[in-house]
């Protein structure tokens, strides 16, 4: 059995990431951290998981937490995630990190997009990037993964492979993505207050979201081209689930039926991404590891719908994933 | 007191209608018909109506209608719509027609697109567009008015105007609207009972929906140019409310900023049109016959959001709002 | 034109009460108060409201406000209500109170359940309950009306008249409801976050609400008799509407269609209070002044159902038809 | 591996079953049926289920059927339930029956609260009731077990060990139930129409609902009293989950500390059910089989709070865990 510890275990991603580890046959949670000093009940917290785990939260504590734990999944802040991160790769655990911090590859967008210094510069650009569907063969041999962002998965699943074989036009690319309001985490704000969100829909973070820089990132990396996307999330009245729809053209002398069939190929051995003739709902793939793709077409513009499970596909199913990879598992396991 | 009569007044937007129309201090509802030969009592079909209006449902019969009616809402489909409206026309009475039937000024797009024959051929092309924002001049002094489809008035409110002027790019322009459920109507259906559509998002209709040729025709109209837009439509879980999310480009030398001071303009003595700076929500505009617009930028597309009630602006409240102009009432009247 | 005031103006109800407000013939706003001292705009707190009037935020200044208001609505939290409606009530203007400072009679039962000295004791015991319905005589001499709870209206329309005639026991006598979260307030809290509360169900305050003393002073008042009532109230994952399930027997002799009849009778004038056949649901109350009830029976219990929008009868909208009794106007106007 | 089959697959009870059974390691799918003779593939009818299984639906023959299956759950309506089951128990498979013909004990009640003949009447009383916490000895032995009804599961867990032991009074018990749409099944209808029942809650089935016999006989059966149950159950605007408030008295000397403490010793050992000191919620057993009971009081009332996923606890992972018992399997096997 491997010895689990999350880092940070109050919130969503924490919450999931238990439902699923409490289902994997290979692993034994062994800590819970949290800043709250009081230390209470896994219960008290997630009433959902009463009797399911007998361990309480405790703060974390370095020695205590690396003796007991032979994988951290660190579910932290940004900034905050890295400071904890440096200290425990130091102890020789393996790690996988929600945060954004090891996620861009440049120190100065980093700080310029999260307005602080990062903690842990020199690593940033060396760390793997927590898609094992593009970047499978990094994830294996890491120590530490830096978890994707929700909006960027349900991005960059489709558009890389239609990148790296250079079918599609640089410009337009535009992601107009629907997200859940657990997105937003757990920390109660005006904004996600039930009667202000219901029955409603908005678009927010235009043109200054931190997913956008982590598009960027990996769009280019597969293109070879300093593409620019334009990104736009909208808040949607439900708990979960990520539909992007995205617009681009194919380069000249392709079809959408190209598109279509690459991605199908692409895609063809992954037990996690469907190509699918059917435009797919987020409630195909509710509470599932699943991203489902569709690719259609409106007059000049291909459309591409891509679906996930922002906590799953786009948070903990997929740091499940990365461990398995981590720890030369099935990859499947605990998620199918 | 103007009598008026609703044919096909067992759906949503003729409830919408009928709470508007009992405001409205110019109105007496006299008819309601509805094509159930079993002549319901009115709180039968509309709950939320009992008390309020002693009137039953009756079958159409054009001369009883005639006599008792100034001015019809029609609310039926299309193709049913027009064999009805001709024949009231022909009685004199003013009617605003909430299908397709008359929006389309092309016979053969409208065969096209609705796959029928068109009932009533003769007088297509000649009939007022129902945005009195737009097309206020013909609408006072109509007859009929061919009240607007809800997509098309979210996307043209804002559109028109730049358009008119030539200040943006005939290409890309992307329409990416979401919608609530009510826009369905009222016909039970696998896709939009409650456990499908709850929690999930999808896309649909994509390169096919009818409000495609609807939002072209004004497009070009006011461009002058064959602009064909890319629009798809996604199902939200909410009861009413559209949200378009619209990416287009500026002309060269022009810029975003130029594009809100040009609609800010364009709408200043508008009772129902508000732009504003901060991106507005569905929840804005709810239960309002307001129509609300932002206009924001991410990376070189200009991003337009216009939020409607989809059965209020973009149904009930637009065919209130036409019939105040039709018969030269203060253009508020039951809507404020 | 009667000038009007709202003390503490950024919360739902107060919102509510713009809305109507504002399509009131009879009534002009002149004052917003909040107890932000950055005096923010109106459309910053309510941007449904942008536009529609010229008033800005501003904190409250008892001379300031006195000059320019005939009526308050006061719609702070218990005890801060008191305090201020007691120097303004000297200033000579009428005030509608939302708080549930004078709802309860005696000052050791406010005490006790409120947890708070009671700043203006002395008037404690003396002001009309605003059930317009039950108490219209007193609220038509009143000076300050204590607007009732939402949970209290639900129950006591249905209950008093029955209590009032000695139909019904005394015991047992159990109000089961079910409300939207918009009762809970604006303020944001863990409880009332979006991913929290949607998808879910729960029942709180359980025996501790402090809604019970409210409901059994009124069902005393009505049944002379020490009746404890058991409540339970709800939390459903929708923003608006109340809907009781109220269990009891008949008296000996007494048959469910009695009690239909009796509740029939005895609202049959009012223009507020529907007595139907059908059992109502919240949605054909919402975002009206109407209290829909059925009488059923299920084994030997009568099963009586109400329903009511708690931001509107439950609240903004009696609070209106309060200030419509108290300056002698048609009850209805602003409300219909 | 035990070969399983599914009668009457398109529904959400056997989406559901296909979710827990994929998950199953003793579990292999062989068979699924639908009346509908176009025999689509299973993801056009569950397109969530896309890629999980190689298998389409088949018409239902009973020799063919019986070759490929050891247990058969059965999901069709009643009546139409018990001529399917005869057939299949001749060939000598077990089954779980999620239909209500095998639940009621007496030919009459069914017929009566059915209006139906009943198709296997010489079967009726002889059926093992499929709560394996409270009938595991005979569900053990069982070739058919009749699964449960959703509403009887959540009132019957709690009631049962209270009634045997004789702590609680035969009246009142009142069981005020609340339950997600997905309880109505997949056939579109008005009422379940998205924008009819989103945003609202109303009562329905009041003294006529088909879920009072079952719970009546159960209630019987453990106290040995002939006790009338009122149930009124009520429409929430969520997919799934049930909470079921039930208000009772202790017998005399009993305290509601006591039927606590009953109920947390009598479920100490079992894996689903969680008695608890909160009160829990629906989204704490949201998607999984637990069956969570919280124990209050209000006035002189015990208020029992008890809560179920109406689809897993209250049917499919119900059905699974009796097929558990049913062929010597750990009880919680795909299920935790």
């Amino acid at each position: 059995m491997i010895r689990v510890g999350i880092v940070g275990a109050t919130g969503y991603t924490a919450l999931e990431l238990l439902n699923i580890l409490l289902r994997h046959p290979e692993v034994k949670v062994t800590q819970l951290t949290s800043r709250d000093e009081s230390c209470p009940p896994l219960s008290a917290v997630h009433p959902g998981l009463r009797e399911r785990l007998d361990l309480n939260f405790s703060p974390l504590e370095i020695d205590t937490f690396s003796a007991q734990v032979d994988c951290a999944f660190c579910c932290l802040p940004h900034a905050a995630s890295a400071e904890i991160v440096s200290q425990l790769l130091a102890k020789g655990m393996k790690i996988v990190d929600f945060s954004a911090d090891y996620r861009l590859n440049d120190v100065e967008t980093f700080e310029t997009w999260y307005q602080v210094r990062h903690p842990d510069a020199q690593r940033v650009g060396k760390i793997a990037y927590g898609i094992p569907e593009l970047f499978r063969d990094q994830i294996k041999i890491a120590q530490l993964v830096a978890n994707p962002g929700c909006f960027p998965s349900s991005a960059l699943i489709p558009l890389a492979p239609l990148l790296k074989k250079s079918l599609i036009k640089a410009s337009p690319i535009i992601v107009d993505s629907k997200t859940g309001v657990s997105g937003a985490g757990r920390t109660p704000n005006l904004k996600f207050h039930f009667p202000e969100c219901n029955e409603s829909v908005t678009a927010y973070g235009m043109g200054t979201h931190r997913h956008m820089p982590e598009i960027d990132q990996i769009v280019r990396r597969f293109s070879g081209v300093n593409i620019s996307t334009t990104f736009t999330p909208h808040l949607i009245p439900m708990d979960r689930g990520i539909l992007s729809t995205i617009y681009l053209q194919p380069q000249s002398g392709i079809t959408t039926e190209h598109l279509f069939a690459e991605l199908s190929e692409f895609y063809s051995d992954e037990p996690f991404v469907r190509v699918t003739g059917q435009i797919p709902t987020t409630k195909d793939v509710a509470h599932t590891n699943f991203c489902d793709i569709s690719v259609g077409q409106c007059r000049d513009m291909t459309v591409i719908v891509s679906v996930l499970d922002n906590l799953i596909k786009g948070a903990s199913g997929a740091a499940v994933q990365n461990f398995n990879v981590m720890f030369g598992l099935p990859e499947t396991l605990g998620l199918l």
